[in-house]
């Protein structure tokens, strides 16, 4: 699996022994994993073996950036069926070391086995660089809320893909492979982040999550989230609401964290709120109340 | 999945935010990732959930011990089938959990999913403690050949259960729950093992790997062999020969090593051959021949 592909400087040894050796740095390792099954989380006649596998490695590396940390490696168990084409199982190998070099990561060991249908299993590995891991737990009230990354994208493919449409690419594109923002954790870390977590079921969803941990409340400045053009039209086009995919769409896997002020906001993150009293999450001081609920809202 | 369950001092962020933090004192992670499925590396109806569970995590937790590592963590992916009853997954990770505490480790992380059939994919993460990692390529000529741990039980209890009978336990359990010598890595690792491998295959099979990678060959004194007096009685009963089981079983997860010297051959550890100029692996200097080879060669 490692044919003329070249592994980074923190892979000690790669695969092809019992186990690999992946350096860390300063005596910590970040580690998650995340399983993913054909037809629930990714269907092979909406996107390429390529494009499965690139998704697979993003989540999970995006868990370990959303601790703050460096990635470094992957391991990867592939459950395939029986008659599964080589050329299927060579596309996602491809896909997941396409992606990991992205991030930086090497592929530095995997299990291959026969089972009913395809089950992927990633777990990604980072280190801290010496820095505490940014937790879900650490928002602060007056802190403020900031984002890095896309929001309400894979949400656009979605709806797209779901009406038997393969245009626009680049919303359908983000629905098949997300683009976490790889080095923004670290650097969120650096500037003194709080709390942060990753984007994988929808914004307010996961902000749930942080407030949860914090103890604290979490409101978005709806006017803060601008809508890009190309998501404006894709709505248009379908008569949805782009910003109820900005605020509840999942899998583009952007980064959320607070920050104890503006001068610590890093530059590409987005202050879209603050840290509150709570408890839970708020839109513009309310309740948000989905789609008909904003509809009302933008009426206003 | 951590209600009542204590992790052990390496565990520096448990499970519950987007990734775990553990230690990796020296600067290094040792990883594997190993995936089971069901019916294929185990069966509900000759397993208890409980034993499935630690057979998942021992097989992996074996690979990260030889390379000479001591085991800190384990991560834990779960696919299953949407009727699965809450005790098999609770049983599972029960299993897991206890396996890995007898190893030192914990579980740090999982994922779990909905598919088709079981799935259960399994990294385990440990650390080296200063030394080099213990490779299967460094077994050198004039070297001694040794092992820890079991070899052949897991076999015989496969034969029994495969005949229908449930008994003797003490090779039924072996079969259901391996048990790796989980010290007697990173003790050989401190004697100057020259290199190592995880019986999982089977002796011979698995230390064909060893003299690959080393570019050597590797004899097995066959007399060196000690049948224990529980596999020859279970042998008897069944017809078979306990010597294969021993030469060619797998699942049971002993270590082989090779070391520079009898002096440096740890307690608990069996000298049984020498490596040899090779290439290959032979048994009393002769290719070995399956069970008929075997019947043949006890009679001279």
């Amino acid at each position: 699996m490692t044919d003329g592909r070249v592994q980074p400087p923190s892979t000690l040894l790669g695969p092809g022994d019992d186990a690999a050796v992946v350096a860390a740095p300063d005596g910590r390792v970040v580690a998650s994993t995340d399983v993913l099954v054909e037809g629930v989380h990714f269907r092979l006649d909406w996107s390429t073996p390529e494009q499965v596998g690139r998704k697979s490695v993003a989540v999970n590396l995006a868990d370990v950036v959303a601790m703050g940390a460096v990635p470094t490696a992957v391991l990867v168990g592939l459950a395939c069926p029986p008659g599964t084409p080589v050329a299927v199982a060579e596309g996602l190998m491809a896909g997941m070391w396409e992606e990991a070099r992205l991030a930086g990561a090497g592929v530095v060991g995997g299990d291959m086995v026969t089972a009913k249908e395809l089950v992927i299993s990633v777990t990604a590995l980072g280190h801290l660089d010496g820095l505490d891991p940014v937790t879900r737990s650490g928002a602060r009230q007056g802190d403020l809320l900031a984002y890095c990354g896309r929001l309400g994208w894979a949400a656009a493919g979605l709806a797209v893909l779901g009406r038997g449409f393969r245009s626009p690419v680049a919303v359908v594109g983000a629905q098949r492979v997300p683009e976490p923002p790889y080095a923004a954790g670290a650097q969120a870390a650096r500037a003194g982040a709080t709390s942060m977590i990753d984007i994988s079921d929808g914004l307010l969803a996961d902000l749930g999550h942080v407030a949860e941990a914090s103890g604290v409340g979490l409101d978005v400045r709806s006017k803060s989230l601008e809508v890009h053009q190309r998501l404006l039209d894709v709505a248009s086009a379908l008569g949805a609401d782009p910003l109820h995919w900005m605020l509840t769409g999942g899998e583009d896997h952007a980064l959320a964290a607070t920050f104890p002020g503006a001068e610590a906001v890093p530059e590409g993150w987005t202050v879209i709120g603050s840290v509150v009293a709570g408890p839970g999450v708020t839109v513009d001081g309310r309740p948000y109340e989905g789609a008909a609920g904003w509809e009302h809202w933008r009426r206003d």
